[in-house]
């Protein structure tokens, strides 16, 4: 059941409160994605006092140009749904800060989050919805040339590469969304795969034969990036014969998946093969009162609309946690 | 990562097609609720050949008035977010039917949906999303009165209780909702709640305290429901002392609950005590090719959000079968 006040029980507008590190929260929210976004309203309508930090609005979302699986919306811009969610908190007084980082969580029936910034703040309960990051080549040249020619985000930085020659490594649904992205402004687009087919969504991959502008490179494994000031090609390797080649381009969008951004909570909670917090389908950690939702978590299908049922469900244990579990 | 087509790819109005009998789908959807009409979505994005039943579009989200949780939206109308999800549904050209109810279900490597009106139909994968239904009090004239005074939604009936005097059953979220909706235009509220406190959110509570005309009785069982061509009376009874008192009242509005609208999956699926599907994460049930999200299932707290993130789950968990596991 959905909550039933008459509309504008929260209109008026407020601002975003600073965090008080004397204060012990009851909820403290990391990441600010569609999951931290979504526990927020949560926590803030069950009217328990929430904190959130934010290393970036959206998340990943807000990287995304169109979204057209966001239920509710049949075509909205990233950005903008990304400040939607960002306006439905903003109406709550909750305590909040964008920017900082976290260095590490101590656990106890008082947790302890320690920032990057040497600040320490308190809470009853944890809701980690940190996300994940792109994941690397780890070849020769990828660090270089960040931001001369290596890119991770093709919505954001697709056009710089107008009338160019440009790789897009990953045959995903990254990759391929990325090829398309680019297609569209790019004078060539080649699109190198490690594995010997495309993964992609049929879809997207019927979207990416509609362009005569994409060469598609299977088996192939890039082995390093070279060029100058900025790029200027890429080589890659045949992994059935080894036969490497050099492919001249302006750039090289990297799009072969993402790694879970767990690092402070190593040894804290639980995490599986892939680095992913382990949650029950309640969001609920290793760790008593530690709580977790969306991408960082070992929950399947990285999805918009996912993480934000994930991110309802934290805010609603750790509020049960809060009145059930919690030594108060 | 979300899909990143052009706007308008599938702008084209597409309208329903009717279900065919010879046709074994990939998926067949049971239900039309928020967590059905996303895997719908996600479904016809992925191409596979997807069917599905609805009994009433929305849910029970399209009962709701107020809605203030779903992200992305900071207020909106029942009714409308379900039109809204529906549209996004109607751009694929999915095969749907409105209406009937679904009998029984067989397993096999090819599933057999049996509907009441006699027809059968075949699918490789099937998605229960058949939600829950209003729980009764099974007391005496609760059928006999069932829409002369006697309703479960505040916001389908409320307005036919303008200036009369109302009870409502139940002291939860959906209770005190529905006590502030009818507090709003009936003469008096008179909220009977079996335990000794309200359990609803303290959101709502607090919304409930600013009418003057409710009173609230606490630790009391409701007995009968009684009247003449509609409810006049409501008997409850203290549930220490056992004293019964008759409260005179125009109407009784029952709001203890919901019910999992499992029957034709018993036996097919593993239920849990309360009668619901149990699912892991990734929205399995205990029968291979069988998935089920929303409110049918375990998975804790009813919300929209939760609902639609668990649709898309189980889709992209049909769909990975699909490629993987399904005998073809």
């Amino acid at each position: 059941m959905e909550f039933n006040l008459s509309a504008g029980a929260f209109a008026a507008e407020q601002k975003f409160m600073p965090l008080d590190g004397k204060t012990v929260y009851d909820v403290m929210i990391l990441g600010g994605g569609p999951a931290g976004l979504t526990a927020a309203v949560y926590c803030m309508r069950k009217g328990v006092s929430t904190a959130m930090i934010v290393k970036r609005v959206g998340g990943q979302v807000a990287e995304t140009s169109g979204i057209e699986n966001y239920m509710g919306y049949r075509y909205i811009n990233g950005m903008e749904l990304a400040e939607k969610f960002r306006e439905q908190v903003l109406q709550f007084g909750i305590a909040y800060e964008e920017g900082p980082g976290v260095r590490s969580v101590e656990q106890g029936a008082v947790k302890k989050i320690a920032l990057d910034d040497g600040r320490t703040f308190s809470a009853r309960t944890i809701i980690v919805a940190t996300g994940k990051s792109w994941r690397k080549l780890d070849v020769p040249g990828e660090d270089e040339f960040l931001g001369k020619g290596v890119a991770y985000c093709a919505t954001c930085d697709a056009p710089f590469f107008a009338g160019k020659d440009v790789i897009v490594a990953g045959g995903g649904n990254s990759g391929v969304e990325a090829a398309i992205d680019l297609a569209k402004i790019a004078r060539k687009v080649i699109l190198v795969q490690f594995l010997d087919n495309l993964t992609a969504d049929r879809v997207l991959v019927d979207g990416l034969g509609r362009f005569g502008n994409v060469e598609i490179l299977l088996g192939h494994e890039i082995k390093a990036i070279t060029g100058d000031s900025a790029v200027r090609a890429v080589s890659a390797a045949d992994r059935k014969t080894g036969v490497r080649r050099e492919i001249a381009a302006d750039g090289i969008f990297i799009e072969i998946g993402l790694v879970p951004n767990t690092s402070p909570f190593r040894g804290v909670v639980d995490l599986n093969d892939a680095g992913e917090i382990l949650i029950d389908c309640a969001c609920k950690t290793s760790a008593p009162g530690i709580f977790a939702a969306g991408d960082v978590t070992s929950v399947p299908f990285k999805q918009i609309i996912i993480a934000g049922g994930e991110g309802a469900k934290a805010a609603l244990s750790a509020c049960e946690y809060l009145l059930r579990d919690a030594a108060r």
